[in-house]
Formats: C-alpha cells, structure tokens, sequence
C-alpha cells in the first residue's frame, strides 16, 4: 500500500513529530543479510533513503549491508549542543562491529579494510542538497590493501583520491575547487583528456597534494583513523541539514527545517573496478513524458556521485541491456517488483561491481506534471491504485506545467542545437550566463540560464529564469531533476552547444549567442531555438488531464471559480472548468482605454451634472462588460465587485505632475502650467499617504453613491438584455472593503433601488444576490452582524493579508524575502495563506458570519484561492467556493479533491492553533 | 438614593432596553393633586423632565398638574409609520379629561378654556434642542375668554401671539424668522423698543398677521381646534427627536437615537400675568463655580423660554428676595429640599404666577468641571453622598478643563468688556463671527465665537471655538449652558459690546475688533481682552480636585501611566498622578534638531563602517535622554519602544526633491542638482506607497539590527548609570509593530546580548524586560504564541485601529466625519475604542496572552488610553494599565475608579459582542 504523499502543512507535522520524538530510544537500525531492522514506512526516522535500504533488504533485494543513524540523533544532536549522548555513540559502536561481522571487514583493517559510504538522508527527498562521502576507511594503509585486493591500483588510489577530496570538501570544508585545480594541473601536465586517463602515478601524486591542502588549510594531516572519519563524517552530514542551500531548498519546497536528517553507513560496492562494473539511475517509468518504459542512465566504470552529478554524459540503460544482458534483465525484474511493491514509480541507484548488481537507494521518483498525470492514470488502468490514489498523486501545482505553451509549429524555427527534453514546457527569453545575472535580468524580462552544468548553488538563478539550457549532464542531472521539479522548461546535456562564459556567449551550428540574445527552448524536444520563437497553448481538455480532472470533480466538495474581468478570461476560465465567476474586477473596465477620459472626467467634475453626465458615458460601456461576461458564464453565477480602487488611480501621477508644472513654470509656459496645475491640484486633494488604507472600497460607493448607482445600473440592465435573450443569468453583486455592517447596509440599499426601477423598466426580474468582501479584520470580526446584510461572504484575502500582518503588498517584497531568508516567515503570506493568523479570521469569519445566517454562501478569492495548500485550508474551513485565475483553476479543482480525500481518509494533521 | 449617571456606552443600552420596552403597555401617566402615577426613577419611560414632575408632584411641591406620554408611545410611533395606536389615542384623551376635570377647565371651553404647555422630555438632559409649546388650546374664541379672566386682554393677546409663533414654527414647520420678520415691523411701525411696548391693538394685528403667514404657508387656516392642536403638537414633540439638531446634540453626546421621547402635557401656568408673576431658573448650587450658593436668575412678566432663550437678560435671584421675599423663601426652601431629595445639585424652572409659585421642571443640573469637583467633594463632607458617589458624579472628561490655562495677571491687560463669566478657562483667538465661518477658520489656528447669542444651530462653530463670547443672555442661555457642557470657555451676556455682523466687527470701550483680529477671554471673570494674553497652567495638584483623585486612587485597579518621550513631559506626567511611564516614543528624539544630521548620516551610509560612526554619534544623545526619564520615574517602570517611523519619515520630502532637481536642472545648476539628485535617489529607494504599511516598526530592527543595538545600549548604559547614583531605575524594552513571533523572538536577543554586554562592562545589572506592541491583528490573534517571548504586551490601539478597520488616520479624517453624519459610525474610532472589533481583539490578545503567560503584564498605549470609555473597556478586559498624554492621566485616573465602582454596584450593561 502506497503512503499518500503529503509535502504542505510543514507546520502542523512539526509539532506531530515533536510529541512522539524518541530522544532517547534506539537511534541505530541494522540492514544486512535479507533483514533489516527498520521498514519502510519509517521514513520519518530514518530518512526516505534508510526507510528503502530497509523495505529493499526486507524484500530480498542484493542491498549492501550497513545501518541508519536516525533523525532522532541528528535532531538530539543539534539540541545537544552538537554532541552525540555516550549511549549514542555506544549504539552506533556496536553497529559497526555487527557490519564489520557481516562483511568479514574491519575498519581499520590491513588484511580486509572495510570501506563504506555515509551518506545522509532526510525524510523528504532533497537532491544534491545533502552531503555523500564515499570509500571511508581508506587510508595511506589500506589503499595498499585494497590495491592488492582489487589488483587495480589505479581504482585503489582513484578511490583515495576520490576520499580525500569527498572528506575534505564536506567534513573539513575545503573549497571543491581547490581540490579541482590540483586535479586539473594533474591532468594537464599528464596530458590526459578524461579522468580516467591519469595512471596509477598521477593518482598518487595527487592524492600526496591533496594530503598536503588539508594540511595546510586545516593545520592538521588528513585524518588517518577510519574510525574518526567516521564520526567526523557523521557529525558533518548532520551538520549539512543546515548549510545555507540545504535551508534554500527547504524554503522552495516547504519542508520544515527541524526534522533533521539520518545517517546511512553502507558497505561500500564499486562501479568503478574496471569495464565490468557501473553505476546507474533507473526509473521504472519515464519521469519526463511518463511513459511505461524501463528508463534510465549509467556510466561504465564509475562511482556514485559521476552519473547525478551530470560530470560526464552516462549512456542509456538501453545499452546497458547489451553490455550486460544478465543483469539488465535483474534490473528489470526488480524495478517490477519495486513498483509492485510500492504501487508508484521508482527512481533507484543500483551499482554493478564486478558484475554483480547491487541496490544502493530507492524512492518515489520525481515527475514533470505531464508525467505525474499520465503515471497516476496509467496505474489505475493497471488497477494498481484507486482514483482516489490517483488525485493523491499530483501535485496540483505541476499541472500548471501542463498549460504552459508549446512552441508553434507552424513558424519557420531556426533549430541551432538539441539537447534532452529535461523537462517539458517552452521558453522563450534572453541568455544569461549566471545564476546572479539571472535574477538580476529577470526582473526587466524573461531570461533563460544557460550553464555547462547547474549545481545547487544556481538555484535561485533557476528560479529566476523561465528556462534552462545545460551542455552536460543527463536526464537525471541537477538541472534536470530541479527544473522538474519547478516545472520550468530544461534542455539539458546539449553537447552541442559550446560555452565561453569568459566572452558571455556560446555558440552552437556555426552560430554566436550573446548574453542578452534571445533563444527559445524546447523542453519536450529538445530543441534549441534562435530568436523568439511563438508559442500556441496547450490543450488540457483532452486526454488524461481532462480524466483526473474529471475524477477530481467527483471527489471534491468545493466550488472553483475563476477570478476574471472580461469575456476573454472568462472564456478561458470556463474551459479549465470554472463553475462561475468568483471575483469580477470593474475597475480593470474603468482603465480600459476608451473609457479613461469619462473616468477622468467624472473625477474632475466639479459639478454634480457633470458628474453625472460623464458617468452616463461609462454606463452602456460597463453595461456591454456584463452583458459579454453573462453570456460566457450562462447558468453560472457571476460575482461583480463594485468600484474598489481609490479614485487617484484613474489621474496622472502627482509626482509626474509636480516635475512638470516646475517645468512649464521654468519654461515660462504660463498657460500651461495654470491647466497642468489645476489637474495637479485635484489630484493633490485626492492624494494619500496610504491609499491602501484611505477613499477606497465601498468608502467611495458611500461618498459618492452616483457610482454604486451606476454600476448597479449596468449590472442589472445588462442581466435583464441577456435574460431576455434566454440565457440564465446570476448575478451576485459584491461591495468591497467593508468595515462595518452599515457601510454594506447603505451600498445594498443603493443596489436594491436601482435593481427595483431596471426591473421595472425592462418590465423582468432577475433573481440577484448581495454580498461583501470580507478584507478587512473588522469585518472577520464582525461577521456575524454582516452576515445580517450579506448573503455571501468572500474573503478577500489580498487585502486581509495586509491589514492583518500591516504589510503592504506593494512594498515589502524585498522585505518579506529577507523574512523568509531569516526564517520569520516559513513562505511568504501573499502566496500560502497564513493559517494561524489570517486563517483564523477567515475560519471565526465562517462561524460568527453563518451562525447569524446558516445560509451565507462562502468562498474565497484572494490569490490564495489557486495555492493548493490555502485550498485545502478553504476546504477544511468549510468555505463553498475558492476563486482563482484562470489557469489555476484545474489546480484549484484537483487540491479541493485532495483535501476532500485526505478528510474522508483522515489525513489531516492536527491544526495547530493559537486559540 | 441618587442613580449613577451613566452616559457612555449607548449600544449596550439599547440593546437592553429594547428588552425590556413595554410597547403595548401603559403610556400616559398622570400627575397632580399631590399624586403622580409616575416615579422620579423612570426617566427611561417619562424622560428626564416627566420622572422630574412626577417626583416632585409626589413630595409635594406645587407642580401644576398634568401627565406624561411615555417614551414608548414615542417608539411605537416611529416603528408604525408615524401613527399611534387607537389605544393609545384613547388613554390619551382619558388623561385630558382627567386634567379637565383637576383643572375645572376644559379644552375649548368658552367658559373655562383649559390651556397646557406641551413639552418633550427625554432621558437625558438635550437643552435647547427639543420643542416646546405652550398655551396650547387658544383659538379666536378662547383667547377672549383668557383676556376676559386674565382681566388683561395684552396678556390673552400675547400668549396667543406667542402661540401661534411657536405652533407656527415647531408644528408646522414654518421659519421663525418670518414671525421674527412680522413682529420686528409691528414694534418698528408701533415705536416699541421692548415686546412688552406693543399694546393691545398692535398684538391683535400681528396675530392677525401670523393667521395669515399660517395660510399662505400651510394653505390652510391656523388650527382652531384644541384637541387638533393637541394631537398635532404632540406629533410634532415626537417629530422633534429626529431633526437633524437633535441628532447632532446626540452624536456629540453619546445619546442612542433610538431612546426617544416622551411629551409632557401641563396646565399652564403664568409668569406674565403682570408684575406680580415672573418666570425663572435656578441651580441649587453656583453651576460655574460649584459654590454651595442658591443660585439663579428671573424675569418679571415674562413666559417661559424667555430666561433661557437669552432674548432679555434676566436678573439674579437676590433681585427676586428684595421683591417677592415670601416666595423667594419657599424656593429656597424647595431648593432644599430638592436637593436632599436628589442628593445632587438640582437645576429647577419655576413659575410665579400672581405671586403664587409652581415648580415646572427639575433635573440633574449641568456644571463646569470645576463645580462638578467642588460639589462632589462638597456634598460628601455635608454626608449627603459617599466618596464613590462623589466619583461617578464628574465626568472624567470635565476634569481637562481644570487642567486648562488660565490667564497670566502678571502682563498688562487691555480689558475692554465684561460679562457673565459662564464657563470658566482662558481662551486666546482669533474673532469670527459665524459658526461657519469659525470652522472654516479653526483650521488654520484658534478662533473665538462672537455672537449676539448663541442658537443651536450654532453647535458646530462652538465645538470648532476655543471660546465663545455672547453679547446677550444670561448664566443659562444657551452659550452658557452648551460652553460649559464642552468644557469650553464662554464669556456670555457681554451687552458692553456691540456687534455688528455686516462690517464683521464689534465695538466696545472705543474699539473696534476685526473678524481674523485677537482677543482674550476670561470664563472665570468675564472679562474680554484685547490682543493675544499669556496665559499659565493651572495648578491640579491643590484642594478638592487633588482630593477626589486621591479617592480615585483608592478606588481603581487599573495603573495609569503616561506617554511621555522627554523629561519634561515625563515631570508633568507625574505630577498628574502618572504611575511610570507606559510609552517612550524614542523617534521623537531623533528628530530633536542636534540628531536629525546624524541620523539622515546614518540612514544615507553607503557604508557599514559610516552607518556605525553616524549611530556612534547617537548613541550618547540617547542615553542622556533616558538618563533624564529614569531619573524623573525613579522607582517607576518606563516604557520605551525602539524606533517606529519608516526610515524616509527622516529624510527630506520626496516631492520638494522632485522639484528642486528639476529646478537646478532647468537653472543649469549641474553640480547642486547632482547633490540633490543623490539625496532623492535614496529617498526613492526608501520611498513606499502605504508607509503605514511599510518597512517599519520591528522590522527596521530585524533588517538593521545595529539601530536596536545602539537604542538598547543607549537603554542599558542609562540604566546602569542612574542606578549607580542610587535611583531605582525600571526599564521595559517594547519591540513595536511585531506580526510574528519570530520578529520579536530575533530582536529580544538582539536586546538581550547587548544587555549583558552591558551589566558586563559596567560591573552592575538592571531589571529589565522585553515586550511588545500589540499593535497588528495578527499580534492579538496569535498572542499565545507571541507571549512566549514577551514579558509585557501594551495594546498600540491606534495602529490596531488603523488595520482592524483598514482605515489610515492620516487620511480619512474627513471621511470619518462624513461616516459619523451618516450614522456609520457613532463616534470616531480613534478617539473611543471601537468594542466590537478592536476591542475584540483587545479581548482576544488579553485573554490567548494570559493563557500562555498568567503572569503575562498588559496595558494600552493608544490615544485611546486617556478616554474615559475606553479607560472602561479596558478595565473591563481585565487590562493591567492603561497609558495616556499626561494631561490626560487624572482624567484616566477617575475613569478607572469609576470603572471599578461601576463594577464593584453592578452597573456595567451587557456587553455587546458578536461573537
């Protein structure tokens, strides 16, 4: 049976976790010899990566055998000081006796050194965040040994090498690059292209250099005592839970950050003792396109880390099925079973020493959202899983991924280069060279990352771009597997695209890409793209998508509707399944070019009837925006806000006008200046120092009630045109910014008056509601006398986020990044819904508001109403509706499924509270 | 037994008394003949006026009969469409034939024509706002019969006249200046200085003139009918609660609209019957001063409103010894009484008619904050009230006014008039003489209001005055009465002046005084003073005031402490009883003219080194400021909040920048331009839409933690220091604008480190704690959290104001005024803490911080911290102290004892809640 995968409510887990945190159990779990102490479940405690050395072990798989140390000790490590207790220390002692006994080794050992890799393992996957160190227990003793053992003293000291250098840049934190550039001069002065082409000599000589950085970077030699490279090494993956990239990928996929990780101790096997041995990654399914295909990589004669790490570009497991025909077909049996066994798609690291495989990780392979989709139905025709299953299985915010554009075939394409098809989706930007350039760039446009390879260090120049193009590394590279995960487009391992980061460009067909030049990537091909290539939108009603999505209606209980102001959207809405219109914004009609003056002139009237004659001119306009959104949503309620934005909006910028007015006074432009001044002078009365919190909302529907006038006025003659032309229409009109249960009782009067003579006008009646936006504290406070004039509540949580954290939308940014970067804040609250202190409102809004009214219909309609995890808050609030952008609804629809599922299987986590 | 007044919290009342309003119950309660159906307890039911006449019918005074309508017939009205019921009607009519028959008269009657007064009287005191009739059931005939018994045909003829102008006008609604109009032409054409000059002929004209005013206007003859008149005047009393008049005088006073009124139906009788009859008021105290004196003023012949209206400047009661001494013994006997009776000070109409007297009205009288002291403190050495009696008998607001300047009498005074000193103080301003105009006016600096006489349409300039001054009426015309209750300076009845409105001037001793000129006024001595005096503070801490505070201190629980930023204020503060200082305001002091440099040096440093010189150069500023404030509060906490304001509050402003760089630009002044240039691209960078919103508070902290670093250095090394000299010194650190606890969390150890970098070099440590604002909604929704790192949490009720309601205080001034005419809200909600959202979350933050921390200290610091509801409410809330300006701390000290009082007898209302 496959755990459901839940990745939001860090929080919650937390404090879960924290009450049946064993401090002080047993923290060692052995695997080895067809048994292990740990299952798979334990995922918690011992990392994903120990939780399936144990299930793998359990399930009779060739797994090395070793031990976890788990994230209780990492966790009592970090409370204690940084020390292990005695007992602890003891524990893990023991454990190496019994792995020592097993293997027939001993650390330490010149007659049979045991070697073994430490590597760290948290509860959530977290690619090349944490730390591996591999061949521990060599030294200048047992590199003999084992060169006499291998009878390959170039593995041996390739292995030392290889230690040194592992140890010395995460235990005793060397910079990589230093170790790189002995080994570079070492390749060089030995004229070697490839790694594997330095000799045994070379080898040594570089092992004695790097012996000597350590020395003199640490004043110490390199440890030589297996048994301190092991608790150096321990206590150095523990402490890599917290390097900075560690905390930075944390943040970008909301993992808490005191779980803490395990420590797993394994027998070391090598893929690198000649043209008999490999190591791999496999995935029993395609993780791009999803495909049911055995799918994978492999380098001959190497170690760990060289396949992931996209260093050299490995083969395709297809070859390998040639090579090694024997234990292909072992692999393939037992990427059956695994997924068998786990009912979901598997990503593995097998190594073959030797000839002989061996099982070194397996876990639940990353997918683009195309893939994850296509998975997740593809298995239920299997009969592996439910639907149900199904829903759990995507991310709900991948499958934007799969609304994004695709290149326009039908244009001209100048293709320069090919790569891997990373990761689906199209890009088109202009090229930069740095991940810092990236995010620099990106704020005046699209950019696109293009590096020989990524490390973690570029993450936040990945987030930054729309797409990324890599020269090395295969389908499993850094960059390929982050890019998925962001659902960002990747073209990656393009060998053919030559990179001089020096001169910021590259080149690729005989042609120059300069940074700044525009390309466009192809991340389902491959295809590297000269120019800005057009892009058309992808279809998601057909096929599998339209399928989980259609299961997802089944399951959900909340409404998703669409946030949209004009037809276009509205149409676009409908078609990713909207079932209505959650929040239509009138002042985006207000901006329309051809209303703006009569906007302005309403403004500036400085009688009632110019006023009123300028309102007049905005009338039919507005009623045309009604009558064209009530067409769209036929049979589908329409939520219309009235008028919220302060009216200085509409006017030219005061500071635009104060340069030019000492300008034209400067010039001696006398008449000029008077008029530009007189525009200037209203415009300073309406002036504010905070507009987010002055004239604004039904504040000015209440000065000024000729506008609530007018815009009922079109709401309801267009309602009553369209009815008459048969289509149903649902109107549902909804005053902003209230504070108090009287602003919403003046407005709805002013609504219901007009409605009374339209009706009579047009000699129909339309059925309509009334209702708030319920933005402002007060009114979460009060709902329960609102609720007395309101028969809909939707919470706008934009703006409750501001007045209840007193953070302005607008200028804090920056601010709220560095929040986030200080661990303040675990996201930021404009996009995740705070649960604990706009949550609260929203859920005390719910109860004060229906207690007075057990009918009030509520829904939401911040930028939240698309953020999975505040969906799946809605759902649990008790809210009817969330409304989104358009293209988050289906994201929307299949989070308000999840939380449906998770409720009915009692998945919920306790709500943590401050109440 | 006198009740406890209680004016505030006007929801909760309605609340209650909706619950208990009989609507279909008795209306009509009838007194006379040393019987009354009424008590003097049900002011809600008879109104102030009717309980009044009921009281003292039964104690035996001479009332002339009558009855009372009761409030709820009032309601009942309202709530029917303007009608009442038939039962109603007929329990009505009951009561007049009862009267009849009391009186031997009859309504209508030929031979005995029963004449009555119609009166309003409502629960509360609304002077001069609510209409009154009298003479009531004069028609043609009548009126020759009340001349034929009156033997005065000038008395019938006047009464009449009188009549139909105040019928005219209050029934039907027509403009007392076109009777003014008639009756100003006949005395012209007649040659009659005084009314009293027109004769018998000249009356009988202007009736015939205002009959015909009356049709022209009504289109229907003036109503001869008594019985019509007295159901139209009765209608027209309940009318008379809701004109817009009325309602002001609510809203300014806190009175819920929904009370309504009750009418009050009397036999009429006659102060000017002739010489021998006279019409008066009287206080049994000297309201001014609060004097046990017997204190009042009269007019022989005269009717009714005449006292008070101010038209003819009456005499003081000795006059009315030396001339009726008999009947001026029994009112000062009656006076007695009545105030044994009330246990107040008791202000009572009268009437003599033919040397026979008849008590009219008697209530709670209104006093200046002065007398209100001396009375309470008064009364309680005479035994007639407790000393927590005496404590609820001054409105806490009162108490200001004994804190007011008075004028300086070491200068040269130019005195040129004297009048009544009708409501003591000193005011200097500027002369205008329109209510309008002195709204207008007042916004650009003082004004004082010269009037001939004030009218309740004058409410609004009054209110916008800083005194008033009169040239007619008396102690109780309508200035007097309205200044005192505002606690506003008025000089009144100055008849040495002579105003003429047309030239916007008065004269008086030979000069002439300008609209916009300055004058002088003492309330105290009546004199007006030309030119701008000096003028000294009062001194608090003497006599009765200082006693009754002592009493208070006894009897509160809350603290008051002081908002103070200086030594100065911090002086006053404690002078006026402050018990620590509960808000250190530490941005004043960086804007003092010797730091601005150093700070705009440290918020322009390009420099990590150049920000800590320029924070090097504030730190000794700083310290010396709290030097000065601990020592000033040895032995008492001081509150100081780090830095508050956005960073560019500091700086020079945007928009002048922006045009002077464009200036220097047009001038060709490349070099000063780039100067400037430079300045105001930090200021952009710094520049926010919504400051209030924006990178403040906290959160310059957690970004700039070396500014909180170099304000708590300054703290401690202060600290340190005064202690050394032996001072006990208090300090409480307040992190402001705190929405997570995290925020808080980071800067308490930024705090804490310097602290014991501190103790540590000054080998001595200090107390101290750390605390927070509550000041975001998110603070008090999440304040069990929040308490876990604060020591104290002080409720900043003006921001939590600000971002509960969404509403900026910068801004929306105006529109809260325009929100108030509107009835959205009651009162302003930065001046009286709104209960229903804000103090929710007041409730909320107290209770969820308590339960985290029991010993968890709170206060507020908001301006709300010196208003005397507010100061309930958070007694109520279980708060520990409440925090105002100094001058605000005794007003904040008798508020907290009356809280306590009100408590400890049962006397609080339900609270309104919505939760």
């Amino acid at each position: 049976m496959a755990p459901a995968r839940i990745k939001s409510r860090p929080k919650a887990k937390r404090k879960l976790k924290a009450k049946k945190d064993p401090a002080r159990g047993k923290i060692v779990y052995f695997f080895g010899g067809g048994k292990a102490a740990g299952r798979g479940h334990m995922k918690e405690l011992l990392g994903g990566k120990g939780a399936g050395l144990a299930e793998m072990t359990n399930a009779g798989l060739p797994v090395p055998p070793g031990f976890t140390i788990a994230t209780s000790a990492c966790r009592h490590y970090f409370n204690n000081g940084n020390r292990l207790s005695p007992t602890m220390i003891q524990e893990i002692a023991r454990a190496v006796v019994r792995l020592e006994k097993i293997s027939g080794q001993q650390l330490g050992s010149t007659d049979a050194p045991l070697l073994v890799s430490v590597r760290s393992g948290a509860k959530f996957s977290m690619p090349g965040m944490m730390d591996t160190i591999l061949n521990l227990g060599l030294n200048d003793q047992t590199v003999d040994v084992l060169s006499d053992r291998s009878q390959s003293p170039r593995f041996a000291w390739d292995c030392y090498r290889r230690f040194i250098q592992m140890f010395g840049n995460v235990v005793l934190e060397i910079p990589k690059e230093e170790f790189d550039q002995i080994f570079e001069d070492a390749k060089r002065s030995h004229g070697a292209q490839a790694d594997t082409d330095l000799d045994v000599a070379a080898l040594r000589q570089v092992v004695g250099e790097y012996k000597a950085l350590v020395q003199r970077r640490t004043e110490k030699p390199f440890p030589q005592n297996p048994h301190k490279q092991l608790s150096m090494a321990r206590d150095a993956v523990f402490c890599s839970w917290n390097t900075a990239r560690a905390r930075t990928y944390r943040r970008m996929h909301k993992i808490p950050d005191d779980l803490g990780t395990a420590v797993n101790v394994q027998l070391m096997v090598f893929g690198n003792l000649g043209e008999n041995s490999a190591t791999g990654v496999a995935f029993t399914r395609n993780p791009a396109t999803g495909d049911k295909e055995f799918y994978g990589e492999f380098l001959l004669n190497a170690q760990g880390e060289d396949v992931v790490a996209g260093i050299r570009t490995p083969l395709p497991l297809s070859k390998l099925a040639r090579l090694m025909p024997k234990v292909y077909q072992k692999l393939v049996r037992i990427a059956q079973r695994l997924e068998r066994h786990y009912h979901d798609m598997q990503d593995f690291e097998f190594t073959i020493q030797d000839g002989k495989l061996f099982m070194l990780q397996t876990r639940t392979g990353k997918r683009t959202g195309c893939a994850a989709v296509k998975i997740a139905c593809d298995m239920v025709r299997e009969k592996l899983i439910s639907t149900e299953d199904a829903l759990l299985r995507v991310e709900p915010s991948q499958l934007e991924q799969l609304l994004h554009p695709i290149i326009d075939e039908s244009q001209p394409l100048e293709v320069i280069a090919k790569g891997l098809p990373a990761s689906p989706g199209a890009a088109v930007g202009r090229v930069v060279f740095t991940a810092d350039e990236a995010v620099t760039q990106a704020a005046s446009g699209p950019v696109i990352l293009v590096r020989k390879e990524t490390t973690p260090d570029d993450i936040h120049g990945m987030d930054a771009a729309v797409g990324i193009l890599t020269a090395r590394g295969g389908m499993t590279s850094h960059a390929a597997v982050v890019a998925r995960g962001m659902g960002k487009c990747c073209v990656a391992g393009c060998e053919a695209i030559q990179i001089n980061y020096e001169k910021h460009e590259f080149s690729a067909s005989g042609k120059t890409v300069r940074e700044g030049d525009w390309i466009s990537l192809d991340g389902s091909t491959g295809r590297v793209i000269l120019g800005q290539a057009k892009t058309i939108a992808s279809n998601p009603e057909s096929g599998e998508f339209a399928k989980l999505l259609r299961w997802a209606d089944q399951a959900r209980r909340l409404v998703v509707r669409a946030n949209a102001d004009i037809p276009r959207d509205a149409q676009v809405a409908r078609r990713f399944g909207a079932e209505g219109i959650g929040l239509c914004r009138t002042e985006h009609m207000f901006l329309a070019a051809d209303r703006l003056a009569h906007v302005r002139a309403m403004i500036l009237a400085d009688t009632d009837e110019k006023r009123r004659a300028a309102l007049a001119k905005l009338l039919p306009m507005q009623r045309e925006d009604f009558k064209g959104l009530f067409k769209v949503m036929a049979g589908l309620p329409v939520t219309i806000r009235l008028l919220d934005p302060p009216l200085h909006e509409f006017l030219p910028q005061r500071e635009t006008l104060l340069v030019e007015v000492e300008r034209l006074r400067s010039e001696g432009k006398t008449v000029e200046m008077e008029e530009k001044k007189a525009v200037l002078e209203r415009v300073e009365q309406l002036h504010e120092l905070n507009p987010m919190l002055g004239h604004r909302g039904c504040r000015l529907g209440i000065t000024s009630p000729e506008i609530s006038a007018m815009q009922a006025r079109a709401i309801f003659e267009a309602a009553c045109e369209v009815a008459a032309e048969g289509v149903q229409v649902i109107p549902e009109i909804m005053i902003p910014l209230v504070s108090h249960v009287r602003e919403l009782a003046l407005q709805r009067e002013v609504v219901e008056k007009v409605a009374a003579e339209v009706f009579a006008e047009k000699k129909r009646k339309v059925n309509y509601s009334v209702g708030t936006m319920i933005e402002l504290p007060r009114a979460a406070l009060t709902a329960a006398e609102i609720a007395g004039e309101a028969e809909f509540f939707s919470f706008g949580t934009n703006d409750l986020t501001q007045t209840t954290y007193g953070l302005s939308r607008d200028d804090t940014g920056p601010l709220i990044q560095e929040y986030i970067r200080l661990g303040i804040f675990k996201e930021d609250p404009f996009q995740v819904m705070d649960p604990d202190g706009v949550g609260e409102l929203v859920r005390m809004g719910t109860e004060r508001g229906r207690r007075a009214r057990p009918k009030l219909k509520v829904g939401i309609c911040g930028e939240h109403g698309g953020d999975p995890a505040s969906v799946e808050f809605c759902h649990r609030a008790g809210l009817d509706y969330v409304s989104c952008s358009p293209y988050r609804v289906p994201v929307a629809r299949l989070a308000a499924a999840q939380a449906a599922i998770k409720e009915k299987r009692g998945l919920y986590e306790q709500v943590s509270s401050t109440a």
